[in-house]
């Protein structure tokens, strides 16, 4: 079992039901530790007035989601991108994330060229980090499902993240979602290699059987096929001594739930199956 | 651009408006080298009528779909699968095919435990080679999409059917599949170390975006972002000399158009996108 004390609410999982400034609110009556906003949510608010409100909640924030998206089909779109995740930078600095998540992008827009892709990902990420590493912002690599490889992230595996985090050196790791990466057999190898200074964020959720969406599908913990527990077990063996951060798009089932049980089922599930 | 007189028909592509006797038929009308039937519609038509028209019709069997699904949550279920996929060679003997296609089975049911899976499938495909290689049909695992890993594949890479290969020895090879390895940063690496000895079928389809479902929205090629040229450039620089097989499952689209229709595409498809 995990410590649900150690929970925090990717506002994603709610996000159908409630502003920011009700998930902040939830957090806190919930008596979770985190919040990770997505950015969004986070401008609707007011980044100042969000970053006050989490404050004064008393809660952490285990990341930004997200920056990345770095393919695109010619320079302006490159130029673009940089612009946003420093933009993106910021906005983590200013709301204290532990780290910023990046959704890397897929294959560049109107190409066949997932390799084209892999060089701008890599590209993209140096460019950010001689600032992100002047201001002390992490940056977590989150490999997403191979199904997103096409039109949202074309970094698919712990092994080419890890290969991304060897080549690109100190301030950038990993953010670890079980949704992404449970069905990879290198996926214990990959989380050694990986170790406690380059695993930044731990996200639960669980792979449903059937799966009737790419995207809005995704379970709560324990109503699924995945592992977790010896994932975090994994994670954990390596030093990892972070929040537990539930990310849960769910439009047919949790998005159309009262947002209250929703927080009270993930704090139970992490005692019962994370 | 792919010699058109290489096409193999798999059935699944028109499943939806013509029987396996139509299929065979328009092969022929439209001069596809090969076909490659499914079993469910192989035990409609009969076995030894279907072989028949197939050889009468001058058609190759690039091979059979499918064997596999050697997962299973207690003995009965492993002993069902041995069983139905002794069938399943005996089938594949029948109809003259290139090789029996292997569709492993996911998670096993009812558990998390998808290493207990990768313990099933290699059990079951030991198992099977006894017989395979006395009568001489090849085994071709199908790495299948990671989005397939929960239940209907948890041989996902290329890497994990390569390792298999290794341990298994001779009788057993791979059917690539261009949309379920295309976003595999490893696909190229692993396609000169499987060689043309362990290539025993290349198919062909193409990834849509966006992609509406997880199963039945697979594009025509060309369609997609895939870069089938390259795949089967990689593929034949290994010495494939084989059949194009085209598999498309596609609900909204392929098939509900004139099956006549499909089949020129497929043809003017491989000149252009393949």
């Amino acid at each position: 079992m995990a410590d649900p004390r150690k929970t925090s609410l990717n506002t994603a999982t709610v996000r159908q039901q409630w502003s920011l400034e009700q998930c902040i609110e939830g957090c806190a009556r919930h008596s979770f530790a985190a919040i990770a906003p997505w950015r969004d949510m986070l401008a609707e608010m007011g980044v100042e007035r969000a970053a006050r409100h989490i404050r004064d909640a008393g809660l952490s924030v285990s990341g930004l989601c997200r920056g990345g998206m770095f393919t695109a089909s010619d320079a302006a779109g490159l130029r673009k991108a940089r612009d946003d995740n420093r933009r993106a930078i910021d906005e983590a600095l200013a709301i204290g994330a532990d780290c910023l998540v990046l959704v890397v992008g897929g294959v560049p827009g109107g190409s066949r060229d997932i390799a084209a892709g892999w060089t701008q990902v890599e590209n993209g990420i140096a460019a950010m980090l001689e600032y992100s590493r002047q201001v002390g912002m992490p940056l977590a690599i989150e490999p997403l499902h191979p199904m997103y490889a096409a039109d949202r992230a074309c970094v698919n595996t712990m092994r080419h993240a890890n290969d991304l985090c060897d080549r690109l050196g100190e301030g950038v790791g990993i953010a670890i979602d079980v949704y992404h990466v449970w069905w990879d057999p290198e996926l214990f190898a990959q989380i050694r290699r990986a170790g406690k200074k380059r695993i930044l964020a731990f996200h639960v959720c669980d792979w449903l059987v059937p799966t009737r969406d790419l995207l809005l599908d995704r379970g709560m913990m324990g109503d699924g096929v995945v592992d977790i527990p010896a994932i975090r077990a994994a994670v954990e063996a390596e030093g990892f001594d972070g929040l537990y951060e539930v990310e849960i798009f769910s439009a047919q089932n949790w998005w159309q739930r009262d947002p209250d049980e929703v927080m009270q089922t993930v704090l139970e599930r992490m005692i019962t199956s994370v």
